[in-house]
């Protein structure tokens, strides 16, 4: 029943395979983190250039974060950021140390737009105005002031019903290569927002700058782009792996199939018993089934990943992330499938049998659990979602409660939900106390308890043999 | 014994039940985030409009805090933070994004005020002296000092013997709503208070801002308040349920309560035994008490969240938190009770019985660590609450062992008791490390050593069957 | 064997006894919580005074330190930090908002004193110079410099051969208490050192203010001080209880000598047995002797607070700590002395026994762990302190490893160690993975066995009857 | 078979070696670590002395930084920074607090250099470019300004195809010993660079500054450095105790090889049987290979000890490490080696056996879950790495899901992931949660299955006998 005269052939493969789909996926995260990291320090170099209360421990990523939302609360200081950023924009080529161009017609540099979205009179509608700041105007200016630029265009920011403004222009950015192996640059075109959010209404404006870039063309007309040879190589290599190893697979199954059907019949046939669909089910391979997903999203990977390689067409930004995760889960799913070859060996078998034996068990009891869980989510998130960061959303209260159970910083919990209000005081203790312990001491002492009986039974059967399927017998 | 014949009927009721009362919370909640976020939010802008040191990294609840407490520490800062306030108030409408309104009588804006509280000369009273700040006085003067203006009314601030001074005063807020569906806007009454205290009178003068919020009827006299249809629905849908499985409920445990009285006649006629308190509890379910506390809940709460959408009183805030806490423990109790339904899987009842089985051992055994966990805690708080923020009050010195035994930020509590003092010093390496090593490697092992004891137990139960009650013999 | 015939007497006395206890803990805590957050308090104004670059990021506790060292890097910066404090000086009683008053002498008040250490010129020794600031000149001056001042007096800093400087003075501080029931002010005299430390002589030169507080009699003669009621009440009610139970557990542990006296003669008598060391020990109630040193403790204790409540001589301040100490880890006696009483109900002896029968199998089992993990510590402290803050002494060493094991941050210390040198970096990696996979997955898992073996064999016992020591065979 | 009768002799070498290789490290480190943060220090000076926006927040290590990275925005600051430097090093002598001295030829004070690396025009080669800035014209200058210095000299830094720009100098640093018992000063050359790093050309230029110390021979000709003799005391004991202790284990080992040899000959004889690989491996005593890698190892980093401590050569910086190294990992194996004497008790015996009975199972278990861990280190690395500051490279992806498994901050991980791309924020949460549920709850349970089963056969053992090898039957 063991099918060990098959293994050399597809064991040889599918390490080849593993290394060829490491190797591969390596080279693409150098590739994909380079081009996320110019982005992203873009909007960093972006945000110090046009945004006036900017400062760097805005930069960092941090929960919780260091430093409230960026936010303009005074008339005054909404000017401010504008006159900072009309005049920033205007000479951004003199000033910034990275290489930026202006979009131009007829010689003259493209305006900056301004625009507003006011509450009409009758509260029944939303009016976005949008007034052009022209480049040459502001360049000549002294001092230029938003405001009274605005009175003479007769343009003007209602605050008491203003929902939001935002001011946008475009700018190109070319992108030399350090590396001297591919020296033609890279030029992106920056479409750059500030965004002035008045949405709430409640003397808080939020600022923001977003980029979006898309591909352009450079001027240099000779597009001597040629893919680096190693990654064609590679790209190749994954292909004919993949489709191979697919095939394989493929043939495996199929086969497993037609033994089904014969054994199914012998079965009918002699014994005048039908299998149970779970019999059934112990012909199809699932490590077959494992390999040929992972086959399949590794060629959509690879075939995502020679199209963002060929950089022909604009706007192909989006499919990075879709590529990495074909390519991600692909890789992950081909690790898994070494348990199988681990498993050929008894004394490694351990692990895959007590995960197959407890799998049911665990599942049910999670079933319980997930109904204690989505209880205490539901009211935690309820109750203490305005006192809490970490309660704010329920996928945050989820998070919030899962990472508890796991040993997270619980002191940070408790101590910052200390609300004024006694009512809220009193309930998050018990909540979080009830909750920690119920989880903590007895929910996760049973599934110990759970694995460990599996393993149990599984050592046993070990010592004394397995129990037999109705197939084997 | 088992009563499944019932089944099919209030098991639909309860799944129901269980959606419409979720749907309901998740409504709630984001009504009610939405009405806290504004609160808070407006209290963000006028710190930042009121409060001359503030920053935005006040803006955060992180613990540790990023800062230490917002205070004055000489008197020139203290008469500047009054100017800033003062001016900023006075010209609140012109400068603030947010749409505040001054109230006025007789065509004059109202004055703000500002109290002291003294020490008399013999110790014996504390006096409160207070002076109201003329809109317009400040208007006029380019630039207004508290200090001359204190002077001109023989107003005296004496340091010596101040115990804490404040400046309040009342704007009306209005907000418009973002989205289209209830135009109506909703406008506050803002009562705000700057607090200058020096109650503990060792040169640092905490400085806060309270902002208290009650809802006024806005100018518009087309109160046009039409409840959202949806929430409508829903809450009826809730009331209708909740009442029904109430009934039904009740009707269960009034059988059983028959039940039991004719069990009591029937031993005590044919066997001459009286039942014992226990046998007699088991007549009473469990699950039918917990469904009736949850209908419960909920009713109390929807007829709570009805009077908060009605929207007709003033001063309505305050039930905002309890009308939550009612839905979430009764929504919390509802995730509960379906327990109960999965309990009739025979597979599925092995968290039950276990959880039943373990407890009255886990709490005997909770009571023995209590008196273990009591000790440390006092004799930690005693000893380090002047030297660790953690151990500050008798509730963080709970909160923070209890975290440091589900594994907290161990060497952050270690770091930051380092005082200077050897004493001291010793004290808390020996505290934390023997806290720890008992707590982490003996007592919760044993948890561990109990659960998994009742897990077998119940295992060998389903194996053996289980032991009889006296009833059921 | 069981001495329950005596039981109800002695429970109740220590039940009463506990509740006493931490009655006065609890006073005791919070008075002397008030007295240290003052002198916390007022070392936070006097920076904010005194100290030039002092912020208040700096007040807060926290790990990893928000901030570098508060130091000067430049001569200008020392001459600027020396002018602000000495102008600060001059002025603190006009600006400050507590209450301080200056020492004078003959009308004059006292001056403040500057004083730099530096090495003779042939590095053989130390070298103290001092010269005194008086105040009345820089009170008239209108721009005071140090520099200027220092020149004309001939007083030289010479910073090639500089170790350390210090400005200090002392003032008078009056502390008003805010409840009205005991009226009479503190009074402090409070010596206030700035200190420019420079003995690293590596171009930073650290900046710190220390504060010494003693006790002074207030101006005010009638001193009528008259200790509040309750404390008086529940110190001689301490006091009273504690020598009591210390009576009784005396006589106890007498009579059992006496019992194991006559014991011994009645086996050497008649059964020609000696018992052994152990068998003897079992005479000697180890609860007992715990109660004995609580008792002993809190007497002390309740001595010392007497001492500190009436407040007659100067300098006091010390015994704040150890008084805490006594009293602290005395009530932590009292309350491990409840689990005894607990163990009278069968059910509750579990914990107790358990305890008891592992104690010497995870005694045993430390000392193995200790060996491994002395060896981790010192490599660890040596290989890692230049490069982590957490390896920087062995204590801190040990705690971070200590910490590691129990779920600590484990990232930030991976994080943090990453220094440019690829040696140390694999070096760290290796060590933190090794040791934590080590200690966690194999060491911990051992514990546990341990400890569920001693409750399977307590539970053996129950069920089958304990073994039986000689003495009761 | 137990070598019982040899014991005493080489225990008490070993208990003395332990005591003296302790005292050793001791020593080492404390030396080390006064060494590194001397010029961990200097460089902290050197920041705040020549970089313009150096804060002392940077002086921490934390994770996560609590700001971004320093870096210039803009053409003006560049300069800025560029000209606060210049003058900084200009006038170093005079405004530093600590002592430093210029590198001066020809009674001229060597100039600081500035060199910039560009791309060609045409891309093909990177140039650089250099500049010496004279030490007397910037000092003479009332206002240096570094653009028109450059002009002046037709020096140009053209931003668009700039590389990086470094400015560097040197300066003689002397450090005073505190401590009288060494007076010789120490000498270092300090080579300091600024460097403005703009490889990345994304319009960031970050800002960094090397420090590179190397040793100089101070201007006092009388080098009367004498080793201190305490330390010499230790390198002579521990070199006797190692060479001792290493030619003990060398005989030992010696001898059992001859009685390998004629064991296997008497099987070879008597029995007929040849002994298995592993049975002739039980001849090489474990416990004595590892004392002598200890030996080595202590003996090769006494001799770099040595070699450091003459201070002869200059550029010994290197040699720390690598020492420390050795002697650190020396002396972890040391401690482990205290083992073996315990495990001549035999109850200390069961932690050991413990441990070699399960390490062939732990370790086999361990691989097979190596490569689940490695498919899900490379999956995350792949897709989470530009949005996660922990999942940046391989090497950080790794220690954040191992410490993710040991409890570590869980919740922060969660929250950072939130892109904004709801691709990958669903991703993260499946992926988290997946990873999390089957690592903790499911593998590391079976982790303390192993154990406690192997812990359960050693006991099982003790009660019943060992098996017996081959040999000893």
């Amino acid at each position: 029943w063991h099918a060990r005269h098959r293994f050399p052939w597809k064991l040889l493969l599918q390490v080849f395979k593993i290394i060829v789909v490491t190797i591969q996926l390596w080279l693409f995260a150098a590739q994909r983190y380079l081009h996320v990291a110019y982005l992203w320090d873009t909007r960093v170099s972006f945000s110090h250039m046009f945004l006036l209360g900017w400062e760097s421990t805005r930069e960092v990523l941090a929960y919780p974060p260091s430093d409230g939302p960026l936010a303009v609360y005074t008339r005054q200081e909404f000017y401010d950021y504008i006159d900072f950023a009309v005049v920033a924009y205007t000479n951004l080529s003199d000033i910034s140390i990275g290489s930026y161009e202006y979009h131009s017609a007829n010689d003259t540099v493209m305006p900056s737009h301004f625009c507003c979205e006011h509450y009409t009179e009758s509260f029944a509608r939303h009016l976005t105005e949008c007034i052009d700041i022209p480049w040459a105007a502001v360049r000549a200016a002294k001092v230029w002031s938003a405001l009274d630029f605005f009175d003479s265009r007769n343009f003007t920011v209602a605050f008491d019903t203003l929902l939001n403004c935002q001011y946008f222009f475009k700018v190109k950015a070319v992108k030399l290569r350090s590396e001297p192996s591919s020296l033609a640059p890279d030029c992106y075109n920056l479409t750059t927002t500030l965004v002035f959010d008045n949405d709430d209404r409640d003397g808080q404006m939020l600022v923001g700058l977003n980029i979006e870039a898309t591909v352009l063309s450079c001027h240099s007309d000779d597009d001597n782009h040629t893919p680096q040879p190693e990654a064609t190589t590679i790209n190749i290599l994954t292909m004919i792996m993949c489709c191979l190893s697919l095939l394989m697979c493929c043939r495996s199954l199929y086969r497993a199939q037609l033994l089904r059907y014969s054994c199914v019949t012998f079965f009918h046939t002699y014994y005048r018993k039908t299998l149970s669909k779970w019999d059934e089910l112990e012909f199809c391979n699932f490590w077959y089934v494992l390999i040929c997903i992972n086959d399949i999203l590794i060629i959509i990977g690879t075939l995502l990943k020679l199209g963002l390689e060929s950089r022909n067409h604009e706007g192909y930004m989006d499919t990075w992330n879709i590529c990495s995760l074909f390519l991600g889960v692909g890789n992950l799913l081909v690790w898994f499938g070494c348990l199988r070859y681990l498993g050929f060996f008894q004394t490694y078998n351990v692990l895959i049998l007590t995960l197959k034996k407890c799998l049911p068990n665990v599942l049910r009891y999670s079933i319980c659990i997930t109904m204690l869980f989505a209880g205490y989510c539901l009211c935690g998130w309820l109750i203490l979602s305005p006192y809490h960061i970490k309660f704010r959303s329920l996928s945050t209260t989820m998070e919030c409660l899962y990472s508890l159970i796991n040993g997270d910083d619980m002191f940070a919990t408790f101590s910052s939900t200390s609300a004024k209000d006694p009512v809220i005081w009193w309930f998050s203790r018990i909540y979080l106390y009830s909750f920690i312990s119920l989880f903590v001491y007895v929910i996760l002492s049973l599934f110990l308890a759970i694995i460990m009986d599996a393993y149990d039974t599984i050592k046993r059967y070990y010592a004394e043999g397995f129990p037999k399927s109705p197939l084997q017998k």
